[in-house]
């Protein structure tokens, strides 16, 4: 991640304590005592999370399967490409190919990794693991018992499209979709 | 974000009670007991942020500038644009030419708005707006006392290959190069 060649051991920060603050079924919560490097010490709250896997899965028409679900953070329904939180231990793309089953009831014969990212990496310890999902079949969605969602297919030129007039609020949804156009592009 | 035309009622969670976790200095954590639309219920954890700001600057040659800090619930050093939390209340475009000039000693004569991210919707309400700001004008660095970070430039064509190339894994970092060469492209 860093450049080996420029030193920032000045940036580091050690943990001097740990005080657990809330153990949720989805996020884990700490309050941590560091030290800088000038000595000095402050505190840092962390949301501990498993990771998650999110899935571009691209029709052989050129489409992506779209899921639209209530996020209860924001009020609001969202339109984002399948995903799904790791269980612990679990391979990502092991993870990847459940979720789009369950989701979506799909497979997919080729499954390429494009790469992760940090959502918010100021006080979240998550992950999230891209893949793009080619040569897809079709049989049926099996979602989680208190898991309500609607799939959709939308040809990749509109979710390009919509991606930069922001309409797709989802950071993930977002990187997904321009990294493919942006390898596409740089293809062609 | 939804579809005017396309009812998504059956999709919603009311909430029926709200106990409060943890109040910090940055996020607030809450649990929720909620009524899916099947009467059933289920329990949030939700993660209150009061979002925050990024801004991909970019001087009259082409290059970004971007900050190198330690982030702690990751234990490693990121590559990221300048960015910053919204005071509550505070506009947007306010906090981001703040952050500028806190973190970069830039000013922009040039500041446009981008979009924003839900970074991780499913648990958390942060949003993240991105502006892009140009025309730049460098003054001095004055960080928070808590702050530690070093500011680099880069040619823009090189930071869009790092995306690709996975080199820099936050998602608003990501979404802000990605977004900026799509719309350079499609410009061109």
């Amino acid at each position: 991640m860093t450049n080996p060649k420029i030193n920032t051991d000045h940036l580091n920060e050690t943990t001097l304590s740990s005080e657990s603050i809330f153990n949720g079924k989805i996020i884990h919560v700490e309050r941590d005592t560091i030290q800088l490097e000038d000595k000095s010490q402050a505190f840092r709250e962390v949301v501990r999370h498993p990771g998650g896997v999110c899935i571009l899965a691209v029709t052989d028409q050129e489409e992506i399967l779209l899921v639209k679900q209530f996020r209860y953070p924001h009020q609001t329904v969202t339109t984002e490409i399948p995903a799904g939180k790791l269980e612990y231990g679990e391979d990502p793309e092991t993870c990847g190919k459940r979720e789009l089953l369950e989701e979506c009831g799909c497979t997919a014969n080729s499954f390429t990794y494009l790469g992760n990212l940090f959502p918010t990496p100021a006080y979240c310890s998550e992950v999230i693991h891209i893949y793009l999902a080619k040569d897809l079949v079709f049989s049926k969605q099996s979602l989680d018992s208190d898991e309500f969602l609607d799939v959709e297919r939308m040809p990749f030129g509109t979710a390009f499209e919509k991606v930069l007039e922001n309409q797709f609020p989802d950071a993930k949804t977002q990187i997904a979709i321009l990294k493919y156009a942006a390898m596409k592009n740089q293809a062609s």
